[in-house]
């Protein structure tokens, strides 16, 4: 286990964090996709490039696996949080490539405490996954519910 | 390539799918969450005994994936499908556990030409995941495109 660091009162409106980069290979891409995601867009190297996208993309849901990865090792697991009720949004804006660089930029949008457990609250977050080229390739907004450090009076 | 059988046309609103039940065994959950968000209780089935879940679960992550490979089973590799802009909601209802039996429910909502292009249109679903006891565990709305069978006119 590691020690928490990071309560739900750590996540103030505003605060940032920006991931080191992260790549998919093909091989990746195509893993993931045999077993979740069978689209010829995302299985096969030679027929992606009859489709729209022109050659192969990762799943969208492989992207947002990814920016949970990144989050997990960038901060997240040195934090109170127990879990997620879901997300708000989420937005596929630009196809991600074999070897794009991912980089997770997670902003604190709202706080908000528990109504019905003075030990906890719930933090919403907006979650973009940028490339090389600092296109936004995906947005999240998204909740996740946080242990307090000290419980509300 | 499997032949195109389902266009834009066929998803009116209304229009539904159920999927067969697949389930995840730990060792998916645990493989799944080592990879993709290794927080303790998708990764380490004793250590999750004493989280607020009681025990090992599934990554909501996989859950969305699942569904995914569900519908493309069940449907979606038969149809025109030309990928997604996104979801305006997710939400995790319920934990998903080993072994539970998750059924896709897929139902139409809202079909729109594309304003840009008469060869194609969007689709507006409901998705839900359902577990052994008709519960729904999961639930996305999310839109799809597809190129029409015939063009607009």
């Amino acid at each position: 286990m590691t020690a928490i660091k990071y309560y739900w009162e750590h996540f103030v409106p505003g605060w940032e964090y920006v991931s080191p980069a992260r790549s998919l290979s093909a091989q990746e891409i195509t893993a993931f996709a045999r077993e979740y995601d069978p689209q010829t867009y995302h299985t096969d190297e030679e027929a992606a490039k009859a489709t729209p996208f022109g050659g192969l993309i990762a799943s969208g849901w492989q992207t947002c696996a990814v920016a949970m990865r990144l989050m997990c090792d960038g901060y997240l697991l040195q934090t109170s949080c127990i879990g997620s009720p879901g997300l708000d949004e989420v937005r596929w804006f630009k196809p991600v490539r074999p070897g794009d660089a991912l980089r997770l930029h997670s902003t604190a949008l709202e706080q908000t405490p528990s109504q019905k457990d003075p030990r906890r609250g719930t933090v919403k977050f907006r979650w973009d996954v940028l490339n090389q080229n600092n296109e936004v390739v995906c947005r999240m907004v998204a909740r996740q519910h946080y242990r307090r450090r000290s419980p509300a009076q």
